[in-house]
């Protein structure tokens, strides 16, 4: 079991979407990474919250078995962000971001965190990932997502940061942004080139692809009727990906990040069913290999005798 | 090999793309669908053009084994659509349609077309597919498309047409007009409860969802960097999908149907690949069973020794 150390917001949240709003509910990056990725692995969380952060926060946190010893308490207010979806799922409308004590946020890794083999720099500002990243003691998987405000603003330091990233998560429009290419792939192949051998991109409801060397592979969304807020889903999708990945210690092989993909888009589809965190603080691990196994089966295209020799000849 | 009767437009189209532009080229429902079908069943083409319409067309067509029997010369210009495709390749704004000669077809059937045991009803008026259906001879299996333009004019025709449908495609938002549904799942779930048992909604760009009985079933897009011209993409869908099942004669099979899907999928990344029909003009079985391979590899998530055995628990 490889520890990861995930370095992110801890915020509330006011979110209104097509079926309903919440009212400074748990949310931040770090924190539903640490939900989704702590099924498969001891999970580490480092950030700020203010005194104001609810204590029943902290507890859930902890009581499902997430390292809190990073996570420091500053005099002020927690992070704060608002937004709105409309009818198309993927796109969040940013009503207000009020960093309060995230904004002197500046991570001293201790001893512990140091040594964690899988690192996860959520969506901070690009100078602030690249200290936690220089801190760290030559982790064997560096994993790092971003957003728009900071392609925006610092698209220098973030192709700085992705030098030292292994596997990059963004979404499409931000990859695309950031690449200055008209569609996922063609970004996807361009933020390859400053470094990540692996480049995951998340198209909200319609899936996300995953790039590995030349190849693409591209994954549709577990199929759901009802999508009730879709804030956290990224970050979820990235901890059931690199929960998975860090069980097995293997970063580098197909099959494993194939599984990983399926692994996060389960995770996604839990948390997108409901408000906040409400999902995901609950499941277990067999609920969550239960939607795995489904998933994958529907996805399956099992080929006919025929077609298994017609690949075959293909094959010889 | 069950031979299929399709019956729509062919048409010279106008289209200008974010990476070029085509005049008068060939197109149509039913051009599209047959270059697609014909590589896995003989194809009946049933539909009008006008006495302009190039000869070398017609030999195209008919070179490639479609049977022409039922494609009607009348006095007057072929049917023209001319339209335009901004960066969101699934959406085409249509600049101008002359339906010419196609305004007066109501196509009669000889006896030859009548047996056909698989039929298409493509995108025409829904009065004219129920007119279609009604002179044909029990057919084994009848698929239909339709479009925006007849689902705001004539959506009950449309809904009585579906009662005696067993395959229905339309593209998402059509899908979610008709049944006035915000997503694609809750459209689809309507749309087979008023006949279907098969819902195929295209996503474009994005893929496409099958709806068979409760469960869906969803396809990513086989993955293409570069994207020419959609037009014709959810006619070649259509003919890979229905082209594959009639070559089976099996029409309600789960893995059947999933198969369909993949090789509609792979049809349509070829059309798209350049303007018109000139890249599925020559393409033959081998090079679509290379890339149907392909498709099915990367979608494929091959599970672990521990994953196989977490799935034998959970069906135990």
């Amino acid at each position: 079991m490889n520890t990861i150390l995930v370095v992110g917001s801890v915020a509330l949240d006011t979110v209104k979407t097509f079926s309903g709003a919440s009212h400074d509910a748990l949310g931040g990056s770090a924190t539903f990474f640490s939900l989704a990725a702590r099924h498969f692995a001891p999970v580490q969380l480092v950030g700020v919250v203010g005194s104001d952060f609810p204590r029943e926060h902290r507890v859930l946190l902890s009581e499902r078995g997430i390292d809190l010893s990073g996570l420091k308490i500053a005099k002020g207010k927690t992070f704060r962000w608002s937004g709105r979806y409309g009818k198309d799922a993927s796109v969040a409308k940013t009503l207000a971001t009020h960093l309060n004590v995230f904004k002197d946020f500046s991570p001293k890794l201790d001893e512990a965190h140091r040594k964690a083999p899988v690192v996860f720099l959520a969506n901070i500002d690009p100078a602030l990932q690249a200290e936690v990243l220089a801190q760290m003691k030559a982790p064997a998987l560096v994993a790092a997502d971003t957003m728009n405000f900071w392609i925006k603003s610092k698209p220098q330091a973030i192709k700085e940061l992705l030098a030292k990233v292994d596997i990059f998560f963004c979404n499409e429009d931000e990859a695309e942004e950031l690449a200055e290419r008209p569609n996922p792939l063609q970004a996807a192949e361009v933020i390859a080139s400053w470094g990540p051998s692996v480049v995951v991109v998340k198209k909200g409801e319609h899936g996300a692809l995953m790039k590995i060397g030349s190849r693409f592979y591209i994954f549709p969304p577990f199929p759901l009727a009802d999508i009730k807020d879709p804030t956290g889903a990224g970050d979820t999708f990235a901890g059931g990906f690199l929960g998975y990945l860090a069980s097995t210690g293997v970063y580098d092989d197909v099959d494993h990040l194939k599984r990983a993909m399926a692994y996060g888009s389960v995770l996604a589809s839990f948390n997108v069913e409901d408000f906040s965190t409400k999902n995901i603080e609950d499941l277990d691990r067999e609920g969550i290999d239960e939607r795995f196994h489904d998933f994958v089966d529907r996805m399956s295209v099992p080929r006919s005798d025929e077609l298994l020799k017609s690949r075959k000849a293909a094959l010889a």
